[in-house]
C-alpha cells in the first residue's frame, strides 16, 4: 500500500472535523500494517498530524518537549504512514505505518512489552537494538 | 489462549507501578487478540484496571458518566480479556481481548471507521448491528 495525502483544503475540512481535547491534543495509536502490531500511543496536535497527513512521515507532538516530534529524526527509525482513522468519537486516531526498525526508544519493536501476568509484571520481549545505538551515543 | 488473574498482593504491586494522571487515569487501547484488529481506544482508572484483571471482564472510566464502564454491561457486546500489557513509560495499557459481536457503540466492529483519505473522510465499514438493538430500544 502506498500513502497518497489529501489536497491542502481536504486536509483542512478534515482537521475540522477532529476533537482535539482542552490541551489541543488527540491520542494517537501506531500499528504495525501488515503485522498488525500495536507499537506505541502518543499525542498530536493538529500541527502534528496535518503534517502527517501532508508528508506522508509520522509526526507526534511530545508533551514533555512542548513541540513537534518527528518520529525518527534522531534515532532514524522513521514511521511512513500507510492509513489514519479517526474513532467515532473522531478524539482519537489509529495510524497504520510501517515501521523502519523499532518504534520504542528502549530498542524494542513495541512499547507494550509489560505483560501483567499472575507471576508479575514480565517483559515479553528484549531491546533489539541498544538505547545508545539509537540515540547516537554509541 | 485463557486468562489467568493475579493474586490480590500482585495486583496492588502491579497498580504501584502504573503512571495514572493528573485525573487518576491511563489511555487503553482494546485490540482484538487474534486478528489483530484495533477495536477502541477508552480510559481505566485504578478500580477499572484492577476489576478487568481480578475479573477477566474488560471495565473502563467512563469520562462521561464519571464511574466505571463494565464494557457490555447493556449492550451484551463484552470484552474477555486475554493479556493487558503496559507500554514503558506505564502509562498506557494494551489490552488483548476477546470481543463478543461489536465493539463500537455505532455498531461498528471496530470504532475507527473514518479513513482520513484524498477524498475526504471515508466511512469504511458499516454498522453490523442497530444501535437500537445494541442498547434496547429496538
Amino acid at each position: 500500500m502506498s500513502y497518497t495525502p489529501p489536497a491542502p483544503a481536504t486536509r483542512a475540512a478534515m482537521l475540522e472535523r477532529v476533537k482535539f481535547n482542552a490541551d489541543g491534543l488527540i491520542t494517537a495509536i501506531a500499528q504495525q500494517h501488515d503485522s498488525g502490531e500495536v507499537l506505541m500511543l502518543a499525542w498530536m496536535n493538529a500541527e502534528a498530524l496535518d503534517e502527517t497527513l501532508r508528508t506522508g512521515r509520522v509526526c507526534y507532538f511530545s508533551r514533555s518537549r512542548n513541540g513537534l516530534w518527528r518520529k525518527g529524526e534522531t534515532s532514524g527509525q522513521v514511521q511512513t504512514l500507510v492509513d489514519a482513522r479517526l474513532d467515532c468519537d473522531r478524539d482519537a486516531v489509529l495510524l497504520l505505518v510501517d515501521q523502519k526498525g523499532v518504534a520504542c526508544h528502549t530498542g524494542r519493536r513495541s512499547c507494550f512489552y509489560n505483560a501483567l501476568r499472575p507471576e508479575g509484571i514480565v517483559e515479553i520481549t528484549q531491546p533489539e537494538v541498544a538505547a545508545e545505538t539509537l540515540y547516537g551515543k554509541g
